[in-house]
């Protein structure tokens, strides 16, 4: 069971099984409130949070030792638990506010730009190229996010399936776009791109909105924290034209 | 001098020479262009801005293989250049927007609170117990902002020399303070705790003034998206207010 468990960190494995992983009580704690699939769990003895968990019979739960509890999780000296969690199908594009995580390969920022979505009620998709988002590293940086927004994933999505499902396309740019404040009131795909080198040209060119934060003295902002910055002003946007 | 650079990779041994490292084109540009100490550089061969640097005459460059370029860098596969690069001494407090760094452990968290804050003309405080400021984890996630902000570090700052150096202290909450945009027109020391407990329940109760992001679903955001959006938030104040 243990090797199972840890076979959850390859790609092709999750995939296959339907599972993931998600690891430490936070971020276990919030994927069980949001309503996630839970199939096992792996507590060290001393674990308050799966002893309750245990008590309550949501899940079988396999006490094991610091260092087998380590060859599962993603952290060096993991506190635990780690549950074993059923990944949901891919979400249907639908016409409410969507990110669109376009090419971010760090799973640090893939996880934060899920976390900040489901926290500014955006929709997410995340697309091949883009680091995969049920990676256990990527469940992590969300914090357990993952089961409070819809995420749509494993499939290419362009502009124009984009249009079709009623969104407007916007591409964020580190600088030259419009003002994030002022894009009215019709549902949008936020695009998100690359660490390295934003989105790509012709991405920007199709879109038919560009938006920038306004920056001084840097190249530009995190990606994580630029899709953030922009969720957030559409989240208070929205919430001042209601 | 490979040794010796890469020994810089440990606190004690930054502290004691005064140098520190910064790895990749992106970075070690920015840190050049915002006024950086070069000390010295290691780079490929095939490294075309090292050549240029090497070429302008700015500072020695050591041309290595790629499993020497390793061991002094952070990343697994490095492209380089690494720069050892002199750090400045710590920043005086004044009296113009701050953000504080109190308790974020994670190098990546601090890095990119560095980086926003120059993105958005804040100063830097990054309090003991939070990730050095120089180490290299952070100098890579900060991509060469550390010099285009000044940082104060390696001294307890508390409120009352918050205060003493004329700014009100405002502490950053998941939940429950205020609007970030009625904080009036006095620079502001904007206190971020850390990534598990926020800032600590006394330093919260000592506050001038305490301000949260409105956000649905999730328990938090992450914490260096939570002070970027905070410093936008207050950048873009400043901006309407002029």
């Amino acid at each position: 069971m243990v090797v199972a468990a840890a076979r959850l960190h390859r790609g092709r494995e999750r995939r296959k099984r339907g599972l993931t992983l998600v690891e430490g009580p936070n971020a276990v704690a919030a994927a069980l409130e949001a309503g996630a699939g839970i199939e096992s769990m792996f507590a060290l003895a001393s674990d308050a949070i799966a002893r309750e968990i245990a008590s309550e019979g949501r899940c079988a739960v396999t006490w094991v030792a610091p260092s087998v509890l380590s060859r599962i999780a993603d952290t060096e000296h993991p506190r635990g638990p780690v549950a074993v969690l059923r990944t949901p199908d891919a979400a249907p594009l639908t016409p409410t506010d969507t990110v669109v995580v376009a090419g971010v390969a760090d799973p640090g920022n893939t996880g934060t730009l899920i976390r900040s979505a489901a926290a500014f009620g955006f929709a997410v998709v995340v697309l091949p190229g883009s680091a995969d988002p049920w990676a256990p590293k990527v469940m992590r940086s969300a914090a357990g996010a993952h089961f409070s927004a819809p995420i749509t994933f494993g499939v290419p999505v362009g502009a124009d399936d984009l249009r079709a499902a009623g969104l407007g396309v916007v591409a964020s740019t580190p600088r030259g776009g419009g003002d994030p404040g002022e894009l009215g009131e019709a549902p949008i795909a936020l695009l998100v791109g690359s660490e390295a080198h934003g989105l790509p040209d012709d991405v920007v060119a199709d879109a038919d909105a560009v938006v920038s934060i306004e920056t001084a003295r840097v190249e530009s902002l995190n990606a994580a924290v630029a899709g953030s910055i922009l969720m957030y002003e559409r989240a208070r946007h929205r919430g001042a034209s209601r």
